[in-house]
């Protein structure tokens, strides 16, 4: 079965200060054109950075698309050419003021591929190390350390409602299993 | 600490088809101006479709915005007013021609509460019957069985790089933990 579509042309809407808008028109496998709308995003990285107690370094912080306070795993866009890696390292000790001895890529996956090509790298971050916070000016940013069974519970709860920190939560959680042999 | 940001006004940039774009001016917590850039998206819900023998309902599809055929659990936008439970069960029937006898809420999260509103439903579905597909006009997709064994392999070789569908296996897989007391 034929799947590809094929650009035909694209059309920039919107550039912003974070996203880009365009619409592509595309060739759909039939033969027939149709409308793709597409928001261009630098790509990010996430950081599961997790002591020696088993408990994740977390954020609180406003998200004004959805209007709440949001219980996050740090976070943050890359800047323009910088490696995932530097990304983590940096977020993790602006956001938090922590460092890490040790790094490990989890996985790199699409946020939202049917209108967005965002791509995420999540990060598990351990051997960690207090340094000093260092928040962008429009940052404004409550740090706390969360037991990873307590974050578990909280997805069910509703108290974590994020995406990135869910897929966070449940490779930590995976991980554990497998090192321990037992559920958190 | 204060984190809530207050909304001083809002423009809209563009309204499409699925998404729109606007721009809102912000106070900050330290009474700052500054400008968030929104995309508003009806919601969406993934199916987490499992066979008696622990087989995940796949697609494949084209995916514009990455320019890539992606493996995804079935997945599709709420129409105006709709259930999310209603829009998993006709979603499910349309894009991969199968039924249900049980739907679960698992989770209910914001895929990028970044720069978007969109959130997700995610169901597990089981009791499986075949029926038939229907696709939308602009719809081309393709239906596979996949051992969630495989499935949870698929994330670490890079063959599975879509976040719902990253989250839809590894609640899938606790769930089996959590049933059999062994890893799948």
């Amino acid at each position: 079965m034929r799947l590809a579509e094929m650009t035909l042309n694209s059309k920039q809407i919107y550039a912003g200060k974070i996203i880009n808008l365009r619409v592509d028109e595309v060739r759909l496998p039939n033969g027939q054109p149709a409308a793709r709308e597409i928001v261009e995003h630098p790509g990010a990285v996430t950081v599961a950075a997790l002591t020696d107690r088993e408990e994740l370094i977390m954020v609180r912080q406003f998200r004004q698309p959805v209007k709440k306070i949001l219980l996050e795993l740090p976070a943050g866009k890359l800047d323009p050419g910088e490696e995932p890696l530097v990304c983590a390292q940096r977020e993790l000790r602006e956001e938090t003021g922590m460092q890490a001895g040790r790094y490990e890529l989890v996985s790199r996956y699409y946020t939202t591929p049917g209108f967005s090509d965002e791509i995420m790298y999540l990060f598990r971050a351990t051997e960690l190390q207090e340094t000093e916070q260092s928040l962008d000016e429009d940052e404004f940013i409550e740090v706390l350390r969360v037991p990873l069974t307590e974050a578990r519970q909280m997805i069910n709860t509703g108290e974590i409602e994020d995406a990135k920190t869910i897929i966070g939560i449940l490779a930590a959680q995976e991980e554990f299993i497998k090192r321990t042999g037992n559920l958190p």
